[in-house]
């Protein structure tokens, strides 16, 4: 009668919880804060008594809630929009992270913490509650405004640099100390995996997810939803990164699909009753008496978050460009931590790093943190204001000049080189795409070579000639990648000679220009041949077999260049058609 | 790292489960059985090897899956439908039930189970599959036909019925025989808290989902829905009841809530995704050499639901006065077995009383009939001209007799007849749901004398006036529906006396009249008070404490009579409101 416990517990929670957000909700308060009251009062650590019994399970759907939360900030996501959000949010994202992280490794040094806890309170702080902010402004009646916009957009920024950090600290995690060669490997490896499951998935996803919408059963399609969202989670997990990144990531690829409209509204009761257990969850774990015992480090960590938010975001946006009132606005407004940083004290302690008490001042921080961010918003105005009379004519008079500065820099570039720059932007990242999925190709051969294959019993006996198997056919499976990037390159060594060459005249112009173009081919083709081998070298053949082997590689790709072209070309239409295509209203 | 077991097996039900969907959607077969058969792939007892690491959990999510498919179950019922239904339904479902549950009974029997092993089967093929009829009629585009419609109808009151045996069966379970005595205790206490918990439930719940849903915020909704669902479970489960009836009952009462279309809107993808996993589940139990072993018996058992389902069915909609080619439709589309078998299996494997062979054939035969439902539904139009062609005169004569003597006795009352019949029939279900309020009270008034408070601590030395308070709250309690039913009684006694007296003229006229509504009153009061006094006589206090305690009781009544009139007219008012008010569409 497992099950039964396991019932009254969810009844008890969703009770609770029912009663608690009508409660918060007449309060005016997030009903998030309701959710994690709704959890202390059910716990192990407050009086009456505990009323849960089956913490194993609750954990478990906790872990769901995790899930679901950053499977709809994926949805929420697109690449559309991180385009659109501009310079202003990555630098006052940047600047943000970058401040409270070091911010939070100081107070963790000054309390004495061992250094994976200071990091991790770092991590914590850095990222601002998407939940709390909309809520917040939402009440307000400021979604409209320009300064919320600003504000999305550096949430955007802050929720991919926040899946960089949880990569990151899951790596630091494993090896117990942080390299600059560690980090750089972490971070290369991210990203090219998250460049190839982005080009794969953009190009699969969507289309799949539009035929099973064409049946025009909910039921179906729902089911497809949730077996592309775990099995890609669970794709995440082999690869040793978090579940809460493989969840965005799916988010993030569905986000482009056409029938995001009908995602949601699937996915939205899913994601509400599993993110309520989760903040649930939280509440069950805090215990006060720890936040008491810890309530230096809390009150410093509270100062922490509202003081150095309010000045990094503020001095970020100001950075990128924007009045002294619109960034104080934006500065206030993120003031303040949430899901994220609930996430990340989950990881410590799911990898077995950060000590216990990290969780509830996380907790309390946020707490706090959240109740304060709509008076901040409110305060922000007439602070400003106040500021404004009282700056000292020095640096009033610096900010001025630095605006004229950077307004004189923006509309510098004439519209020709404006569209030359983007001709080249464009033709880098084809490039940078396509070698991604040629890295991941040759890497994936390796890893099938010499760590799978190699634990399982084969009928071929000669491991020297399964490995060349698997090296040429990641070759050949490689080739379209490395013609399309070679082209690229090819057409980018033609506009470099056109370009470099527009004062000169006559045979002159022509020699310098075939001489940068066959310059530019030939350190492709260097360049390229280089990365093959370097990335696979490790199951490259011996060299007769090697020889063999090309040749065969040669052959095939000469007799199917134009197949090659084509099928890259259909590939390379579907992504840009998925990108840009319209959605589907509701 | 136990939460990414569970997420692997969660990811590994859901991929499989989403392929198997679209699969078995292009072949036109219902997906229930592809979940099914995703089970048997992924489970235990089938080569290669077992996929799922983590039963326990994902059990429990299977028991959430039975919670949702009740509980939109019961969204999808309503009392206004069940008395349209009419009385083709009725019969048809109850000849239905008592012949399969007679054969299933007999079938075990045959084959040496014990008893209860033969109770349950019995029970198992006694109810359709609303799932698999729904999505056949759906594919054969005859969901609009008058038979379809019929069908419906049956199912809804199999449901009741459904409802009715679980709560049976648990009773035989605990008792661990069947006896008509207990049967009939079982039935009253389960008639009972279902017309208190309905009349309750429809008076305060939609009212609190109004309430809520005035916020416009699908996530409080949402947790409402899930804490009332929840909740009621758990009441019902501590009544010993399973929770499928508490599902479906709070289904059933939110039914009447103006909000249903949004209430199904954010509990479909729930149920979606639960009801997977519950199939799932199904499939993973299912070990295909038990079916090999009872190969026998599940054949016996498929022909039985076949043959004996149409037969059954058809008899009973023949019965309730339709032509045989219609009766015949419904017949063959009720021919199958599927969820309910499923959650009665459950029941009996939770009880520990079955053995653990009948899961299996219950799904097994539920697969085959399942895969048998679309060609019977096809097939029903030529055979019924096929027998009507061939059948002996004589009995083609009975049925024309038989359909002239009902048409003529349904023509029979004259109009003035039926209204006052109708008039009857309000009055005296007004006066069965009050006295239904009226012993719900001294049964709790009973229970928390004699075992909640006995248990506890009380400040209260003596229990004697402790149990004297209770008694005497609860009739004051009591009051209101006590008034309001002998206020119906009265009414009916006067309406009586008038209709027994019409061919009467003169002083002999009102003075039987009198005599009669005299006789009622008197008869009300002790019968009323017969059965107050019989179900508090546990807890009636000593005669010097009762007449003291009758006296305060009968002073505080004649002073709040009025109020006591005007309370319980608004609670009627209210729940008749809730009943016949329009829905919102969606």
């Amino acid at each position: 009668m497992h099950a039964a416990a396991f019932i009254q517990d969810l009844a008890v929670i969703m009770l609770v919880a029912g009663m608690v957000t009508i409660l918060f909700h007449r309060m005016k308060q997030p009903v998030v804060l309701g959710y994690i009251l709704a959890g202390l009062i059910l716990g192990p650590h407050t009086p009456p008594f505990s009323l849960v019994h089956d913490n194993h399970t609750i954990e478990i759907l906790a872990e769901l809630g995790i899930v679901f939360l950053m499977f709809s900030l994926g949805l929420e996501f697109s690449l559309r929009k991180l385009r659109a959000v501009g310079a202003t949010a990555v630098v006052a994202a940047s600047v943000e992270i970058i401040v409270m992280v070091w911010l939070g490794y100081e107070i963790g040094s000054h309390f004495g913490w061992k250094p994976m806890d200071s990091i991790f309170l770092g991590a914590m702080l850095a990222i601002s509650s998407t939940t709390i902010i909309v809520k917040a402004l939402d009440e307000l009646n400021m979604k409209h405004e320009r300064f919320a916009q600003m504000i999305f957009g550096v949430l955007i920024v802050e929720d991919i640099l926040g899946i960089g950090i949880i990569a990151l600290l899951s790596g630091i995690a494993a090896t117990g100390h942080v390299s600059t060669m560690d980090a750089a490997i972490t971070i290369s490896n991210l990203t090219l995996f998250m460049v190839v499951a982005l080009v794969l998935g953009i190009i699969f996803v969507p289309k799949l997810l539009e035929y099973v919408a064409s049946f025009k059963r909910d039921e179906m399609l729902l089911i497809t939803i949730l077996g592309l969202c775990f099995g890609f989670c669970l794709l995440v997990m082999k690869l040793d990164y978090s579940i809460a990144l493989g969840a965005f990531m799916i988010g993030a690829i569905m986000a482009e699909s056409r029938r995001i409209r009908a995602i949601e509204r699937l996915i939205m009761p899913i994601r509400d009753m599993f993110s309520a257990i989760f903040f649930v969850a939280i509440g069950l774990m805090l215990d006060p008496a720890i936040i008491i015992e810890h309530a230096k480090p809390v009150m410093v960590v509270i100062v922490a978050i509202i003081f150095g938010k309010i000045f990094a975001c503020t001095l970020g946006t100001m950075a990128a460009g924007n009045d002294g009132r619109t960034s104080l606005r934006v500065g206030m407004g993120l003031s303040q931590i949430g899901e994220f940083s609930f996430i990340i004290a989950s990881l410590g302690l799911t990898l077995g790093v950060t000590s216990s008490f990290l969780y509830p001042i996380a907790v309390a921080a946020s707490v706090i943190t959240t109740l304060t961010t709509p008076y901040l918003i409110k305060a922000a105005d007439p602070l400003s204001n106040k500021l404004a009379r009282n700056l000292p004519g020095k640096i009033s008079q610096f900010f001025r000049l630095y605006r004229n500065w950077l307004d004189s820099n923006s509309h510098a570039p004439d519209s020709d080189g404006a569209i030359l720059a983007g001709i080249y932007r464009k033709l880098l990242l084809q490039v940078f795409v396509n070698l991604c999925m040629v890295s991941a190709l040759c890497l994936g051969a390796v890893w099938l070579a010499n760590d799978y294959l190699v634990s399982r019993p084969s009928p071929m006996r000669d491991i020297m000639w399964q490995q060349a198997l698997i090296w040429g056919t990641s070759l050949l499976l490689a080739a379209p990648f490395l013609i399309a990037a070679f082209r690229k390159l090819q057409s980018l060594g033609l506009l470099l000679a056109d370009h470099s060459t527009q004062g000169m005249t006559g045979s002159d112009c022509s020699r310098v220009q075939r001489f940068i173009a066959k310059t530019v081919n030939v350190l492709a083709i260097v360049s390229m041949t280089l990365l093959v081998l370097t990335l696979s070298h490790k199951i490259m053949p011996a060299l007769d077999v090697r020889v063999v082997a090309l040749l065969i590689i040669a052959g095939l790709v000469s007799l199917l260049w134009r197949w090659f072209v084509m099928l890259h070309y259909r590939m390379q239409i579907t992504l840009i058609e998925t990108l840009t295509q319209d959605k589907e209203e509701h």
